[in-house]
C-alpha cells in the first residue's frame, strides 16, 4: 500500500497538484480490487474533471488502466494492424462499411466495440439486428477471424482494461464524463491493449457529440494522438461533424441496410465521404499503399463484409427486423431545410427504442428514425421529412415532439464548414 | 422525484451554476433515504467544494439539512438560551468552564457536543473521563435539566439533522471536509435544530484548525453568522488563535482537570481569557446583563458545574485517570520558546492515545501531554518543556518526535496577534 491513503490521493487533486506516479499506480490498482470505494474515486473523478491533468498524468493513469488486465498479442496475425475508433455519434454506423473496405485493402481490422447507451447507438447492437450474429468471441477465435478474413467486429473481453469498465459505470452515474483526461484515457487503454498497430480517431464535434465545441474536440484529439504514439501505437485523428446525422438513417437496422448500400456501391455521400477518409488514413497509418474508392467499387468489400458476418454467425442475405409502426412527419411549408439537429434527431430515435435508458435494456432492431431530406434540400408543405419507426405505438408522439424540435425550416441555405473539420497526427 | 436525476444537479454544480431550491431540497432528502448513492453524494461534495455556493445555495442547504430530522422546541424553558460551537482545535476545553459559567449568570446553554477525531480532541471524550459521566440523555432528560440547572452538555441526539450526520461521515474519506458552505451548513444545522436562541461562535485559525488562514475563516465566519441570523439565532462569531494549544492541558482527563482549576479561580491566563470573552458574547446576545468575571470569582460557576456533572450521573469529586506512563522533553539549549505548533502538538496527543483514528476506536482517558511552557517563556537547557502521558509505553517515540518538532527555541520573544483576532457579528 505504500503508505497511500485515498485521500490523500484526492485531496492532492483536489488542491491543483500534480499526482504521483506511485499514487496514479496505487489509486488505479486499488479502485479495480475494491480497496479504493466508490465514492472516493467518484470524488477523485470530479477533481480531475475540474482540474485537469498534465499529459504525463494522463500517460500515467492510462499504462494504470492496461496494466489492471491483459494485452492481446496480434503478432501470430500476419497482415498490419489498423483500428477504428469513433467517439460517437448518431447514425454513425462508419465502422460497418469500413472494417470490411480497409480488410479487402489488405489491413487486419481488430474492431473491438461497444453498445450504445443514451442517444448515441452502439456499433453491436446495430450488428445483432442481423439473425444469427454474435459479438461474443473467444480470445482465440478473435485473432483466427482477424488473421483469416482480415475484419472482426465484436464485444472487447472483459480481461482488457478492467479498471476502466468499473470506472466508465462509475463516471455514467456521478456526472463525470466529461473529463478530457478520464475520455482519452479510457479510450486509449482498451485500444492499447487490445494490440493494433495503427489507430485512426474520429473525433466528433457538434450537438451529436459529447464534444459541442471544435476547441475541446482537438483538445480530446491531441491527448489521444499523444497516448497512441507514446504507447508505440501509430495514431491520427480527424475531427468531423455531427452537428447533423451521418447519413440518412438512424437506428440499428436501417443502419445496417444503409451500410450495405454503402459497400454496394451505394449510399448517402456523407457516409461514403467519412468511410473512404477513415479508410485512406488507416491504409497510410499501416503503411498499405491501396485505394480504398477503386476496392470499394469492385465488390471485394461487400465479399469480406459477408465473410465476416458468416463468421460470426450472421446471415448477412436474411431479411432485417422492421419495426411495427411507422410515422412520417411532414413539412409545413415551403422553405429549405437548414437544421436537423443531431442531438434532436438521437433522442427522437432513442425514445422510439433504438437506444437503452440502462445497461441491461434490450434496444429494438427496427426501432429509429429514417431521414428523407438534408440540411440544405429544399422542400414543399406536405413533403415527407423523416419517418419514426417503432414496435410500440406509444412511443411515437414524444419522439414526434423531439423530431419536429430538431428541424427547422427557412428561407437560405444553411452554410456548412464541411464534413472533415480538422486533422490532428 | 420531480424528474429530478442526480447526475443532473450534479453536472449543474460542477459547471459553475446555481442550484435551484428544488434541487437542493431533493437531493439532500434523496441521500439521506439512500436514492442518491454515497459515490454521487461525494462527487456533488467535491463540485461543491471547487465550484463554491452562493449564500442562497448554502442557506437552502442547511434548511434541508435541518428538514431531514426533528427540531429541538426549547420553549419551555425559563430562561433564555445560549449555546456556543468551536470548529475545533488543540487543548479547546473551553466549553466545559464556559457552560457552567453562563448558566450561572442567568442564560441556559443546551451544549450539543461531539467526539474528537484525528488530532482535535472532543468535548464528550473529555468529559467520560469523570468516573459516571453519561453522554446519552433523552429529548425530556435534557430539557428538564436545561431547565433546572440552566446547562447541559450532551451527545447529540440521533434525530437531528441526519442528513449532515450521514454526509459527515462521507466527506471524511472522499477528501471533501474543506469546503467552506459545506462546513458552515455541516455546524449550523444542527445548532439551529437544537432550537438555541441565541448561538457565539469560535472560529478557530491556525496550525491547529481546519482553517490555517485569517481570510478562509472570516468567509466561514461570515456565512455562518448569515445563516444563524437568517433563522432567527442571534449569532455572532470571535475568530481566535490556534497556533499554538490552548491552555497547558492536552487530552482529556487533564483537560478536566484545567477546566475545573479556571472554575476555581486559577488556570492558564488564555483559557480564562478566552472563556470570559466567549461568555461576555453569550450573555450579550441572549440579552443578559452580567459579569462572567465576577461571577467567576464568587464560586457559584463551580456549584453549577458539579450540578451539571452530577446530574448526567458523573462524580465531580471523584479523582480522575492517570497515565500508565509518562516522559518528559527537556530543553536542549537555553532560550526563548518561539513557537509550539498547536498541529504538532495534537498529533502527539493523538498518538499517546488521547484520540481515535476511527470512529470506533476508544480513548485513553490519561493519555496527553501537559505542556509546562508556552511561547514565550524563557528557558534553560534541561528545563521540562512538556511531559507526554500514555498507557501504553510503545507510544512515545513516535509522539516524541512529533512533539520535538513543534517546538522551536530562539532568542528572541515572538511576536504574537493575541488570542482574538477578529469579531463578526
Amino acid at each position: 500500500m505504500s503508505g497511500i491513503a485515498a485521500v490523500d490521493v484526492i485531496r492532492a487533486k483536489r488542491d491543483g497538484y500534480t499526482l504521483t506516479d506511485e499514487q496514479i499506480d496505487w489509486v488505479v490498482d486499488a479502485y479495480t480490487k475494491g480497496v479504493v470505494a466508490d465514492e472516493q474515486m467518484s470524488a477523485l473523478a470530479m477533481a480531475i474533471l475540474l482540474r485537469g491533468m498534465t499529459p504525463a498524468e494522463i500517460a500515467r493513469w492510462t499504462a494504470a488502466m492496461i496494466a489492471s488486465g491483459e494485452r492481446l498479442d496480434l503478432s501470430a496475425v500476419s497482415r498490419p494492424t489498423a483500428d477504428k475508433h469513433s467517439t460517437g455519434g448518431v447514425g454513425d454506423k462508419i465502422t460497418l462499411p469500413l472494417t470490411p473496405l480497409v480488410a479487402a485493402c489488405g489491413v487486419a481490422v481488430p474492431q473491438l466495440s461497444g453498445r450504445g447507451l443514451g442517444h448515441t447507438g452502439g456499433t453491436l447492437d446495430k450488428l445483432e439486428s442481423i439473425p444469427g450474429w454474435r459479438a461474443r468471441l473467444g480470445n482465440d477465435e478473435f485473432i483466427r477471424q482477424l488473421d483469416e478474413i482480415g475484419a472482426v467486429i465484436c464485444a472487447a473481453g472483459d480481461g482488457l482494461a478492467p479498471a476502466d469498465r468499473k470506472l466508465y459505470a462509475l463516471r455514467d452515474v456521478t456526472g463525470t464524463v466529461e473529463a478530457i483526461p478520464l475520455i482519452a484515457s479510457s479510450i486509449m487503454s482498451k485500444k492499447i491493449a487490445e494490440g493494433t498497430g495503427a489507430l485512426v480517431l474520429d473525433v466528433k464535434v457538434g450537438s451529436g457529440a459529447f464534444m459541442k465545441d471544435l476547441a475541446s474536440a482537438q483538445e480530446l484529439a491531441r491527448t489521444m494522438v499523444r497516448l497512441g504514439k507514446d504507447s508505440g501505437v501509430t495514431t491520427v485523428a480527424l475531427l468531423t461533424d455531427m452537428s447533423t446525422p451521418l447519413g440518412l438513417a438512424v437506428g440499428n437496422a436501417n443502419e445496417v441496410a444503409e451500410s450495405v448500400e454503402v459497400l454496394a456501391g451505394g449510399g448517402p455521400s456523407d457516409v461514403v465521404e467519412l468511410t473512404l477518409a477513415l479508410a485512406r488514413e488507416m491504409l497510410a497509418a499501416a503503411g498499405v499503399d491501396a485505394d480504398p474508392e477503386k476496392v470499394l467499387a469492385s465488390g471485394v468489400a461487400m465479399d469480406t463484409w459477408k465473410a465476416m458476418i458468416r463468421a460470426q454467425g450472421g446471415d448477412p442475405d436474411a431479411t432485417l427486423p422492421v419495426a411495427r409502426h411507422t410515422e412520417v412527419l411532414r413539412a409545413e411549408s415551403d422553405g429549405v431545410v437548414t437544421t436537423m439537429d443531431a442531438f434532436g434527431i438521437g433522442v427522437a430515435a432513442w425514445r422510439l427504442g433504438a437506444g437503452r435508458a440502462r445497461k441491461e435494456d434490450p434496444v429494438s432492431f427496427g426501432a429509429g428514425v429514417q431521414l428523407k431530406v438534408k440540411p440544405g434540400d429544399r422542400v414543399k408543405a406536405g413533403d415527407v421529412l423523416l419517418e419514426l419507426r417503432t414496435d410500440e405505438e406509444s412511443r411515437i408522439p414524444a419522439a414526434r415532439a423531439d423530431a419536429v424540435g430538431a428541424i427547422m425550416i427557412g428561407t437560405d441555405a444553411p452554410a456548412s464548414a464541411g464534413l472533415l473539420l480538422d486533422r490532428i497526427a
